[in-house]
C-alpha cells in the first residue's frame, strides 16, 4: 500500500447526524486521506471536530471551499447540494451527494455498490446516494431479481426519527419522557420541519415521511418508488410504497411484498439472499430470530428475515428488511461508493 | 323501553385489559343488565370492581357460574374459553368470546356487526369475537368488496402492546424509561409470554406477534389470513400479513394494500368508506390529516386514511387504517354483538 494515492476528501454536513458517521467510517476503515475538510453552513461554523486524533475546524461551505478537494461528500441539506455540488465537479472535484438534489437527474448516477456499480464510471461529477429506505430494500430484491426477475414490490416501512436527523432523535426522548410523566407531549418538529402541523412520535405511528405529492403519495413515497426503479434500471416493475415513522431511534423496517416474474423454491431464496454481499440472513422462527431494529443499529449490513411464500400467490414472498439508516442507509453506502472511487484512481 | 327485557350477563375476564373495557361500554351504552356476574382465574377472584356505583366482587368462574347467565362475555383466554364456553352454552347461555378458541370453527359465526350481522342468527350457542387487527381491517375491506369485490390483500400491521394486555403495557413503560435512562433494557414478556426468547419493545419494532406456525407465519397472521376469509365469506381472496408490534400502547396502525376485482374511482372509494358504518376518513394530505393511533385511542370508530391508487396497478389501493385495539378490535365489537342478540330477544 506504499504507492496507494491519498485523496484531499470534503465532508460538507461534517456536524450532522450522518457527517458524524461518515468521519467515523472514513477513520475506521482507513480511507486514504491526504488532507481532510470539514465544512458546513455558517450556523454550525466554528465547531471542532475530531479525524484521526487531530482537531479539525468546521468551515462554511462556499465555491471556494473545494479548491484542492479530489473527493468530497455531501450531507447537508438538498439546497446546499444543489448550490454547491455543480460548482465543485465543474472544478473537478467527484462529488458523493446524499440528498434527494440530483437522485432523478438522468446525468447522475444513483449508486448501491452491490446493485449497480457498473454504473458508477457514467458519473460527470456527481454521484448520488440513494434514499436511506431504498437502499437496504434494492440491496435485499437485487439476487432476487436476477434470479427470478421482479414483476411487483409493495413495501410498508417501520422508519427511525434519526433519518429526520438529531432533533428529531431529541424530540422522540422529550416526548416519551413526557408521555411517561403523564404530561402532554410537545410536538415542535416531525413529521415535516417545515409544515405546519405537528404530530406526537412517541408511542405513535406516523404515516408521513417528508412532503406531499399532488398524487397523494409523499416524497419519501415516491423516492422509494422512483429510486427503485432506476436502480435497478427496470421502470417496467410496479413499486408501490407506505413509509411510516415509528418511535425507534436507528435503523429502518421494512415489510416488503415481492411479486417474482418466475416460480422459485423458498429455500433458493433464502441462500440467494445469504450468499449475496451485504445481506445478513436472519431467519429461524423455532429459535425467534428475525432482524430487529435495535440490533442492526451500529452494523453496516442489510438484515433479512421473516423470508417465506404468500400462501394465496405462489410467485409471492414476503420479507422483513431492516437496516441502520444512518449507516447502510446513508453514510456507509457513500463511504462504499468513495472507496471504489478510490480504487479506480489509484 | 318499560318493557324492555334485562338480561343476567356474565363477563369472564372482567379484570383484564379487555374485560375492563367492556364492563365501561355496557355501563356508558345503558346495556339492559338485570344481573352482573364477573368471573375471573382463580388468581382474580375476591378482587371487586365497580359497575354503575355497585362494588361486585370478581369470583372464580367455574361450570357452575353460568346458571341464570342469559349472555356471557369471555374475554379470560383461548384456555378458559375452550374449558367454559361450551358447558356455558349447553345451559343456554349465549356466549361471545373474544378469544382465538372457537373463531374458525365451522359451527360457530365469526361476527363483525357491520361486516356480517346476518351470520348472527346460525350460532349455536357461541359468536366468535374476531383478532383486533381482523376487525379493523375487514369493517374498512366491506364496502370496497360489496361495490368492486376483492381480488388480493397485503397488510402489514403496526401493533400496540396492550393487545398483549396490561403487563405487556407496563414491560413498554419500564423499558422506555430504562433505554432514555441509558440503562439496559430488561425484556421479561414480548413478544410471547410462554416462549423462551425475549425481545426488547421500546424503540424497536418486533415482527413477531404470537407463536409460529410450521408455514413460518405467526397465529396473529394467520388469524387475519383465515379470519378475514371466513368474515367476508369468500375463501378466493388472496390474503398475506406480516403483523409487527411497536412501541405504541393504544391503537392498531395497519398498511393495507388491495386489489380490487374491478377498476374503481378513488373519489368513489372515499365516499364509500365515508358513507360506512363505523368508518371515518381522515384523508386531507394537505392538512397533514391521516389517522394517527394516539387520536383514535378510546375512540369505537375505525379510521381510515392515505387512501390512494397504486400508480402501477390502477386496481391497486393503499389504505392506512387505524383503531383502538380494545375497543373496536375487542371490547366495543363484542358489546355490539350482545346488543344485537338483545334487541333480537325483546
Amino acid at each position: 500500500m506504499t504507492n496507494q494515492k491519498m485523496f484531499n476528501v470534503a465532508v460538507v454536513g461534517a456536524t450532522g447526524a450522518v457527517g458524524e458517521q461518515i468521519l467515523k467510517l472514513l477513520e475506521q476503515r482507513d480511507f486514504p486521506v491526504a488532507e481532510l475538510k470539514l465544512l458546513s453552513s455558517a450556523r454550525s461554523a466554528g465547531k471542532t471536530l475530531m479525524f484521526k486524533g487531530r482537531e479539525i475546524t468546521v468551515q462554511e461551505a462556499t465555491p471556494e471551499s473545494f479548491a484542492g478537494v479530489e473527493i468530497a461528500l455531501f450531507s447537508a441539506g438538498g439546497g446546499v447540494s444543489k448550490a454547491l455540488a455543480p460548482q465543485a465537479a465543474a472544478q473537478g472535484v467527484i462529488c458523493i451527494d446524499n440528498t434527494n438534489a440530483f437522485r432523478m437527474d438522468p446525468e447522475t448516477p444513483l449508486i448501491v455498490p452491490e446493485v449497480n456499480l457498473d454504473k458508477l464510471s457514467d458519473h460527470k461529477g456527481i454521484i448520488a446516494n440513494p434514499n436511506c429506505s431504498t437502499i437496504q430494500m434494492v440491496a435485499a430484491l437485487k439476487p432476487l431479481r436476477d434470479r427470478y426477475g421482479l414483476a411487483r414490490v409493495i413495501v410498508s416501512t417501520y422508519q427511525a426519527v434519526s433519518g429526520a436527523g438529531q432533533s428529531a432523535i431529541e424530540e422522540l426522548q422529550t416526548q416519551s419522557r413526557q408521555v411517561l410523566d403523564g404530561e402532554p407531549a410537545e410536538a415542535k418538529l416531525l413529521p415535516v420541519g417545515s409544515l405546519p402541523v405537528k404530530h406526537q412520535i412517541a408511542f405513535n405511528a406516523v404515516p408521513q415521511i417528508d412532503v406531499f405529492q399532488d398524487n397523494g403519495y409523499t416524497l419519501e413515497e415516491m423516492k422509494m418508488i422512483r429510486e427503485t426503479k432506476k436502480i435497478l434500471d427496470d421502470e417496467s416493475i410496479d413499486v408501490t410504497a407506505t413509509c411510516v415513522r415509528i418511535p425507534v431511534v436507528y435503523g429502518h423496517s421494512e415489510s416488503v411484498y415481492v411479486e417474482l416474474k418466475s416460480d422459485y423454491e423458498l429455500e433458493e431464496v433464502k441462500q440467494l439472499l445469504s450468499d449475496a454481499p451485504g445481506i445478513v440472513v436472519q431467519d429461524d422462527p423455532e429459535a425467534q430470530l428475525y432482524p430487529l431494529a435495535t440490533e442492526a443499529a451500529g452494523k453496516p449490513d442489510v438484515f433479512v428475515g421473516r423470508i417465506r411464500r404468500d400462501l394465496g400467490h405462489t410467485r409471492g414472498l414476503n420479507l422483513w428488511i431492516v437496516s441502520d439508516n444512518l449507516l447502510k442507509g446513508a453514510a456507509w453506502n457513500a463511504v462504499q461508493i468513495a472507496e471504489h472511487i478510490a480504487l479506480t484512481q489509484e
